[in-house]
């Protein structure tokens, strides 16, 4: 029996993530976080997501980590900031330590359930401004999640060298309906802002899939 | 200027770890959590402490985590167990995860406050049962902390060989008065029960500590 606890944001990443795990492991339960973030949408596309694959989905509120941090677009008063993850402007964006404190939580309800096995859908899109997305993190926090639960647990980033394209790719070859069922937009609006970094790689990593996705099915005739 | 976050619990190892490191940083600030423990009373002697030695002290409420576990007998309703660390039984006292949850916390606040280190009290009386204090853990959060942060920040434990009474000792020489600053006692009552491990190590540690002490002092003449 192989069990595993997703972190689900409701993003393209996560869901595409959480989607292949059900495939492949015996048992699958997803944890979401509010943690004030403006996009808050996106909890209700991980519920939608979640009922749809019969997974067991849990939403932790930690708002209370917005007493810690006053410095970042993604919760504070800042505007968020439009164009590519690349440029400085979105280090605006960056939460300090958000990911390790997520999956620290993950851990520990992965523990609870006895589940041995804890992924995130970090990629190497990620990778320019979000450290905690970067390979040399997962190396270190896998093995200090281990160490520190008795050898029992491991932390999975199976996308971790991976881009944006490359998971819509997946995603799209299994029929996620993308527009349907993930939240990406930081604006967290009625409909997406098409202008942030996050609308922005979504899109270019929607059309690149496509455009690869159709040029092997023509070619394969 | 160096400038460091300690993780407080109001206990003696941290309290110590406290009052050594305003002697050594030009600024120190400590975190504390309140995660729903029974011995809540330890947060007050916490704050005494703080306001003693003019450190700035947060206080955060994460007793949210309760709902991702329900078997520690440090926050459920399981009794806490009597008798000495060692033992099988003083594993229900393990919160799973539970200081890389508070580390990543702590850190996430330190980053926010621009100041380059984090430390916690962990010590060898404590590797037996609680895997999240062993030097393999200690290690790999360390350079997952920096990792995830830019490399701008590293996760100190000074105490992580020594033993419960070295800090004693430590403490006792520095004129610390661990019955008036600090809380030990799992159970939380008016008055420290005496029995409990947290309680029994305690004691041991502290006698053991004064008669190395008297010893130095009778060798000395």
């Amino acid at each position: 029996m192989k069990k595993i606890v997703v972190l689900l944001s409701g993003g393209m990443d996560s869901t595409t993530l959480l989607h292949e795990l059900t495939e492949c492991y015996d048992e699958v339960a997803a944890i979401s976080f509010n943690y004030g973030q403006k996009h808050k949408k996106e909890l209700e596309y991980a519920k939608k997501t979640c009922k749809k694959l019969g997974v067991e989905h849990k939403i932790v509120d930690i708002s209370v980590f917005n007493e810690l941090i006053d410095q970042s677009s993604l919760t504070g008063d800042i505007p968020v900031p439009h164009g590519h993850y690349e440029e400085e402007s979105m280090k605006q964006t960056v939460v300090p330590n958000r990911n390790m404190i997520l999956i620290a939580m993950a851990t520990a309800w992965a523990v609870n359930k006895g589940y041995e096995n804890v992924a995130y859908a970090a990629h190497s899109g990620d990778h320019a401004i979000y450290p905690d997305c970067r390979p040399g993190f997962f190396f270190y926090l896998d093995r200090a999640v281990n160490e520190g639960n008795y050898g029992n647990v491991h932390l999975r980033a199976p996308y971790i060298n991976m881009d944006k394209t490359d998971i819509a790719e997946i995603g799209l070859k299994m029929g996620i309906d993308y527009d349907e069922e993930t939240w990406t937009c930081y604006e967290g609006g009625f409909s997406p802002c098409g202008k942030c970094g996050a609308c922005v790689e979504r899109a270019e990593a929607l059309e690149l899939a496509q455009k690869r996705i159709d040029m092997d099915k023509s070619h394969s005739h």
